[in-house]
């Protein structure tokens, strides 16, 4: 049933994934930290984008969908993103989730797992079995998107001889 | 038994966290965001003190703990506090706590509770309720700390009249 797929081009969810992709893949090509990308979006439009920087920075909380957060509210001018989606490379950690919350976007398209984080190295799962976050009615609504593209920056990651693990 | 009872000058963990309400009680005066104060320290030496600025950044990730974390980790040039301490004027919720996670801060000292939050209009509470955290064997020890004096700067915070409620 192939052919009844919509080509990416039909598909705006996974063209604004695969940027999230290209964002992540530029950040591990920088070295600014972890392979993950996210992209802030509003009506169709671009708000923001932004990759990991957690290595660059030294900030624990440099995580790619935080960095978009605060740069669509700086751009916005508010903390209310209620009127956005985003799209983020992995499944979102706990601190991220939380965030998305206190900025209230209600949906999330993701792609690659918590598994498939924690089989390059990070701590996403276990920190999911620790903290045991589950979300409730009225919260977030998370989409799997994309995942194959996404590995992609996963495995760049993983081949990188020079990686910082975090 | 009062006489008993080790005074602030004897307690640096509370002057540690008057700081933390002194620091809240800024942000409250200057109109930067929500009364909430906190102070990381390593080794009896206060490393970064903020207080949140959600309001005046936009940012709805700016919670003091996580402009603490920004700061100290900047100021330490690391990603990783475990040799640190944070002191917050108010229970973590759950974006400030899996932040705290990840900076690796074996120990905070909290203030006024989530319940505390929830009666000044914060949405901790219910936060706690949609997301059900809780903290497993060998990530964090939350260890309670002068609400009394916490509370002071909430009650300053709920009778501002120019306060905004995010």
């Amino acid at each position: 049933m192939t052919w009844m797929r919509r080509t990416p081009k039909e598909n705006p969810h996974l063209n604004f994934m695969k940027l999230a992709v290209a964002e992540a893949s530029a950040g591990v090509r920088k070295g600014h930290g972890g392979p993950f990308g996210a992209v802030i979006v509003r009506k169709g439009k671009i708000i923001a984008r932004a990759h990991n920087e957690v290595v660059s920075t030294f900030d624990p909380t440099a995580h790619a969908e935080v960095m978009a957060i605060r740069k669509a509210s700086g751009k916005l001018k508010t903390f209310d993103l209620s009127g956005c989606e985003l799209y983020t490379t992995c499944e979102p950690c706990p601190m991220c989730l939380a965030a998305i919350l206190w900025a209230r976007i209600p949906r999330v398209y993701y792609g690659c797992t918590r598994r498939d984080a924690d089989a390059i190295g990070f701590r996403d799962d276990l920190f999911y079995a620790k903290t045991r976050i589950r979300l409730g009615a009225g919260t977030v609504r998370l989409v799997p998107l994309g995942r194959r593209e996404c590995l992609r920056v996963f495995r760049e990651w993983a081949n990188k001889k020079d990686r910082v693990v975090y």
